[in-house]
């Protein structure tokens, strides 16, 4: 049978040693646990970017994973401390929005506050829910436990939801935003390919970032080096990328910030969704 | 039975393979062994801040671990490569004092210089020791070969100390000093718990840092977005934070800084310790 | 037995989730396998630095390994997809060039082109070949499948080529460049001590670096504190280092540089390899 496995990730970093401790919390009650780091540097307390980056990671994750999300700036306060169960996966972490966008993805089936105590550490820090209650409640799940056991049900409907912008389609054109910024400069928008077909068919429509006009293409490769570029990224997303540079640095942009398409000479005329 | 576990603590970065090159090099030799990073960040040849993060992390790391702790300013010299053993763990790594905060928390029962050539690579750079020495010497006794196998018995007084400051009660106030700070910025100080309760008992004591007070709260959420907030962090040090912050941009103080607390209206007279 | 391994190598970073993402990936298709991180920060697209890095790792691999290296600024256009195999490993990657360094150590003894869509994700997207080919292709020989399966033969002088300045000995002294500029700020040079002792013998040269003398020693702590010194790394090339101090900022070098090796007073003649 597979080791259990359990996915993390947190905005703790790896200048300091918080994410070792996790790891050490999970390997002292369940030493055959793998464990995934799906990502460690979400900027700090940014829930936008903790929620897209999970959600990238959803639809990969083996059945039957339990993913520990900690990105909790109200750690310590009455924010609850949640577990959600998926047809696929298990959820923990702060009850604020983090699993948002992972939830559209796998429906939540059950949801529970984690509050007994019997699965948290002996004593349970007021800043690091990660190291004293999320960790060893992750290493009873992979030895076994039921989500039941570890907390209360709690309704579906009460669970936080995160504000999210949504792409607007008037008359002049599109309007995104800017969901994440990754490690390339890539520009991640919050315009789906779905949506943007909706839209405007697969007719090419003229992007213009900047008052420059920025060609849609399959990928980065599709122009020369040092040229921009628009395609749908690998998670589904209208992307805007400089080939060998970085897009976020050539146009001073960032997270939140929005993006018009504009349809330039197509004047195909756009319903909203 | 439970997989060994190999704990890595390194100055190493992770823009370069050095990392991975311990990883090879421990697997090549037990295969079976969980490697667990605690820290690969630790600024370049600070072993101050080494020595903190590896305290912070040995009371959660799992009775038999074996630590690899390499910040070695001094590799390639005629500083001792050690290896330490306490009631619940093996540390290896440079004789240099990064073991210092640890051992005060696990007392050391045995010592040995790494000096049997057996259990290194048969090539010895001396500038990579992680490599060539204390990663095949972690393997070994993943494997089972004992402490007192891969070297020779050394004096435990004889274990290089970290010089340390220590916070200190005057009149006036406590004066305490930045062991390290996190990557949210936290200023983390050298002031535990302990002493400031037997300094000041219960009593909310104001602190005032750069002529701003300071409350001290539980938690960072006990304070509005953007306020500083100092509190008992989770490793028992008092640490300063600004709230969805960075405190050390905020008062710009770096590690070592001093942090004065000032008794203000309550008076309360302290004693040393 | 011992587990699979399977060790990876990207220009991935760790500020989004694509690492996580190709190990959920090689996860859910095998188990069982150990994965190892070689490095993700490889500066984005740098061919040189990434070819470089898997070098330094590949004598240390255990035999067996599976190594997945992308550093792939042409993905999505016609460059192939390759697998190698040498005498101790199989590197799957992209056919630009990123495994020239390794290969001279490791001589390829079978190449293929990942053509066979069987043993790829069911959708491959046009930018993220790391999770969609090569990730699922690791797995699957991780499981067994043989490298004659998951690709099509192609000739071994087909595979393409770094192109590598070369250090060059001349009558004024030796002209070599930098191959690599690590965590410490270390400047690694293309200069092996091989070929070293071939031009200059056991001989003391002196080595001028923007007009300073730099002296060649053992190791940089046989210098003082803040003071420059070349020695033969931990790779086997020239380093430049300032001990505990960072010589690319010292000597404001980058990558690619050229450093000039003076003869200084000992006139030795040199001849070229």
């Amino acid at each position: 049978m597979a080791p259990p496995l359990i996915a993390l990730l947190t905005d703790y970093g790896h200048q300091d040693a918080y994410v070792g401790v996790l790891k050490a919390v999970i390997w002292d009650l369940c030493s055959v646990a793998t464990i995934l780091d799906l990502c460690h540097e979400v900027p700090p307390q940014n829930l936008l970017s903790g929620a897209y980056l999970l959600a990238t990671a959803v639809p990969y994750l083996p059945k039957g994973t339990i993913v520990v999300a900690v990105v909790d700036p109200e750690v310590g306060s009455e924010r609850r401390a949640i577990g959600v169960q998926t047809a696929r996966l298990t959820l923990l972490g702060p009850d604020n929005g983090l699993f948002t966008l992972a939830l559209k993805q796998e429906p939540p089936c059950l949801a529970v506050a984690l509050d007994n105590p019997r699965y948290h550490l002996p004593q349970v820090s007021p800043t690091f829910h990660g190291r004293d209650l999320f960790a060893p409640v992750a290493a009873h799940l992979a030895n076994g436990a039921r989500l039941e056991q570890v907390g209360s049900p709690i309704p579906l409907d009460s669970l936080k939801q995160l504000p999210l912008p949504e792409p607007v389609a008037e008359a002049g054109g599109i309007t995104c935003h800017i969901l994440h910024i990754d490690r390339f400069g890539n520009l991640i928008t919050n315009l789906t390919q779905v949506r943007f077909q909706h839209w405007c068919g697969n007719k090419s429509v003229p992007l213009l970032i900047r008052g420059k006009p920025v060609p849609i293409h399959r990928t980065f490769a599709d122009v020369q080096e040092g040229e921009p570029v628009a395609y749908f990224g690998s998670g589904g997303y209208l992307e805007i990328a400089v080939r060998n540079g970085n897009a976020a640095q050539r146009f001073n942009l960032r997270q939140g910030a929005k993006i018009k398409m504009r349809l330039g000479e197509s004047k195909k005329r756009m319903t909203t969704a």
